[in-house]
């Protein structure tokens, strides 16, 4: 149960919460948009159908799920505002808050920029302006086609019929849960997770998350941490059965969020045969694909049924599914009246796919060593700091672990060390925003320029040792 | 209670309904992607919960709710095959079909491309490119709300926190309705009117549809036909009450679709008044405000909730809502993960909006002018042959009466009328798709070039006479 922050109407809910309205509504700090958007000591709404009675009593205005979808900007809210009014700039607010809790690749705006200035950029047509086919022009889905075969080594050409652009990846996950799960139904997942697909599956579709919670210590069978098996797979499987919750899928996001890892071939035909033996559908998220910076890690593509927004371009609202269902290709297609995007876009995007000069000789090079080298000098500092991480060499991210730091493993001491970065100006990602079960992770985003890292960086770990350092985050 | 065409499986789905699974499966055809998708001839599928055991059978891959999006796509489908694989093009494909049933503006594509053209709008900054508010842009914001303030000619300025950006119209009726209604509440709508709302209300929300039956007869104190009165609203309310439904809005399209009038100041008044009195939203589509086209027409913009959606770009997905219910904004926004826009797009529409000069000395004039001319010129050949029509001086289309046409009044031979149109090569909407309670009345958009009228127009037109219409038309 769990009780919203009646800061607007000021009147008390209606429910009996752990926390009083008055608590809730005080000031947390949350990261961004993007990203996780809950506060952190607060449960999930139990799960329920639309339409049932809701406890959100703040706005009579509003249905029930609009008072829960309108409590999701509430609290997302508070933190990007936090962010917001305090900005970093270099030149305007140089005491700014520093944000490494977005995942978003910053350090290649000026190839992207250079690129889609570019005169073959510049194209109208009046096909491009009027109502198209709602999977996306046959011209960008056939680029994406192609695109995907190459970059995911796929054995056959894989088919521009199978693709259906949408305005970004949190789209997509709403039209799947929708079109795969009645309301109520659940998807599986590992976590630490990139928690924003809880709201993803949940505002319009009611579907819920089941969770297969991995652990940070390597024991029995595993060899390294937060792994995923099968063992685990089966028995989050039976336990979401047990308590009556019918499982539909399972999401995988390989590269991995937070962890920066990615799944071994064997790994992922493993979680396959598992899918096919229950009958579940298997959703991959494949956003960081192509920024894996470690030419050693073996990444491999499921080719199969994935999700594909690279260049790290999350402003500009593009992602695509690839599956060889055709039920499901067209029902998700059906639903993107709701998640079209503009006809310019998609010829912008098809240019820049199809620029495969560009992409491998200048883009992915640049890129790849720009990455490479922010993350050497992150996981250095962390090093010197004797902070231990996890990294695998792929994303924008380093999963840190500061439990350490923590003088109790609660997440409400999580929390409050997340608020004393927040305070000396460091925006960071909490883990139990990606509902990693051990308190004391959190996501460092390192795909920013050195100026910034060595800013965001400077606050925390200019004391290592853990009382100067809790008592420095402390004393402001 | 209706059925699916089963023509995916083959197998008979499990509910008897009026028609065969064979019956329903045969080639039908339809209007465009952004307007009618149903079977003329198929009530809308009983509407229910998310969740209920659903009939749709031919997809075990799919939810329950996820077939009927799918079934959505698949009868609209039909038409939109038809047409696309015999398009008109004056030079490839002279003797393709034409389409007069797509509600675009194709006048001023000229116009429009140049602007889109103009070095102003190839601007790429970072911020474009990473996540940003998902109410739109303050940028753009602030534009809309400076040109809804002079084009409504608001009172007072209106605000940019007033203003909610998203992929188009589409996504907005389906986030209103979400976020204003239970899952089988009811908005009222007068009909005949755009049928696609249907779909946008329902395929997310699961929210129905009231309607508000309007005659083409006038009688009582009615003034002219199809007219909306207060007495008529409260009927309908009535009705949907005694059925158990709760209504929670009221939908107006002003300027109308398909009858290309619009409401005086007075009436909007006693709609409002009527609302208020019953506690209900009112949700005013206005998307054809700037395409008012006779000066004679004394149209009036609600100044309130209102949805914009100009310059006939479909293709370029944008829309705004405008309400000055902070909770309804807020609730919408949370929604705008699935429907945002590119940062690029925005910045055009702010470039686009802000260009004073050229909305008002070049692209208003010229499109009024087209549009002007280009009603005259079907009006014209309709008085010539005798066909009633109705048309307010505003839209894109004009409202054709051919009842004198149909052997009975049914909507079966409305739809064999529709099909012989379909049959020479000319592609119109019919009545049922926008709920007209009489057979026999089609929607002809005129908003396209002259050559593509005439050659629109010859096949039905050539012969005036009923019987050498109708044998003309029956005759291939």
């Amino acid at each position: 149960m769990f009780t919203l922050p009646g800061k607007e109407s000021g009147t008390p809910t209606t429910c009996a919460g752990p926390a009083s309205t008055q608590d809730l509504g005080s000031s947390y700090g949350h990261c961004l948009e993007g990203e996780c958007s809950r506060k952190p000591d607060q449960k999930l709404p139990e799960l329920h159908g639309v339409g049932d009675p809701v406890m959100f009593s703040d706005s009579s205005y509003l249905s029930s799920r609009g008072r829960m979808i309108k409590w999701f900007w509430d609290s997302a809210e508070e933190g990007y505002r936090t962010y917001h009014m305090d900005e970093y700039d270099e030149d305007k607010n140089p005491s700014g808050i520093i944000n490494l809790g977005t995942s978003e690749n910053k350090l290649c705006f000026d190839l992207l920029s250079r690129r889609l200035t570019q005169p073959d950029m510049q194209w109208v047509e009046p096909s491009l302006l009027q109502y198209a086919d709602w999977r996306g022009h046959l011209f960008l889905r056939e680029e994406v086609a192609k695109f995907l075969s190459f970059y995911c080594k796929s054995p056959a050409p894989l088919k521009p019929e199978n693709v259906v652009v949408l305005n970004g990846c949190a789209s997509l996950f709403s039209a799947l849960a929708t079109v795969l799960c009645e309301v109520g139904e659940a998807f599986l997942i590992p976590t630490p997770y990139y928690g924003a697909i809880t709201q993803h599956v949940y505002l319009y579709g009611n579907v819920r998350l089941a969770y297969v919670y991995l652990d940070s210590e390597v024991t029995g069978t595993d060899t390294r941490p937060f792994q995923l098996t099968v063992e685990k797979l089966e028995m989050a499987l039976q336990e979401a059965n047990s308590k009556g919750v019918k499982v539909k899928g399972l999401i995988l996001i390989n590269p991995q969020n937070p962890l920066g890892d990615v799944y071994s071939l064997g790994e992922l035909q493993e979680y396959l045969v598992f899918a096919k033996r229950h009958q579940l559908h298997v959703v991959v998220d494949e956003v960081y694909m192509l920024s894996v910076f470690e030419e050693s890690v073996g990444y491999r593509s499921v080719l199969r049924c994935f999700f594909l927004q690279d260049f790290g371009m999350s402003g500009l609202r593009f992602g695509t599914l690839y599956t060889e269902n055709q039920d499901v290709a067209t029902a998700v297609a059906s639903l993107c009246r709701y998640h079209g995007l503009s006809g310019l876009v998609q010829y912008q995007m098809a240019q820049l796919l199809r620029d495969r000069d560009w992409i491998n000789q200048v883009y992915l090079p640049e890129n790849h060593a720009r990455l490479k080298a922010a993350h050497a000098y992150v996981s250095e500092e962390l090093r010197a700091l004797g902070i231990p991480f996890l990294s695998g060499g792929a994303g924008f991210f380093i999963w840190v672990d500061l439990r350490k730091y923590l003088p109790e493993a609660t997440f409400e001491e999580e929390m409050l060390l997340w608020r004393r970065f927040l305070d000396k100006k460091v925006l960071l990602s909490f883990g139990k925003a990606f509902e990693c079960k051990e308190p004391g992770w959190f996501r460092f985003v390192f795909s920013d320029k050195a100026h910034r890292l060595r800013l965001g960086e400077q606050p925390p770990f200019s004391s290592p040792a853990q009382a100067d350092y809790t008592k420095n985050l402390g004393g402001n």
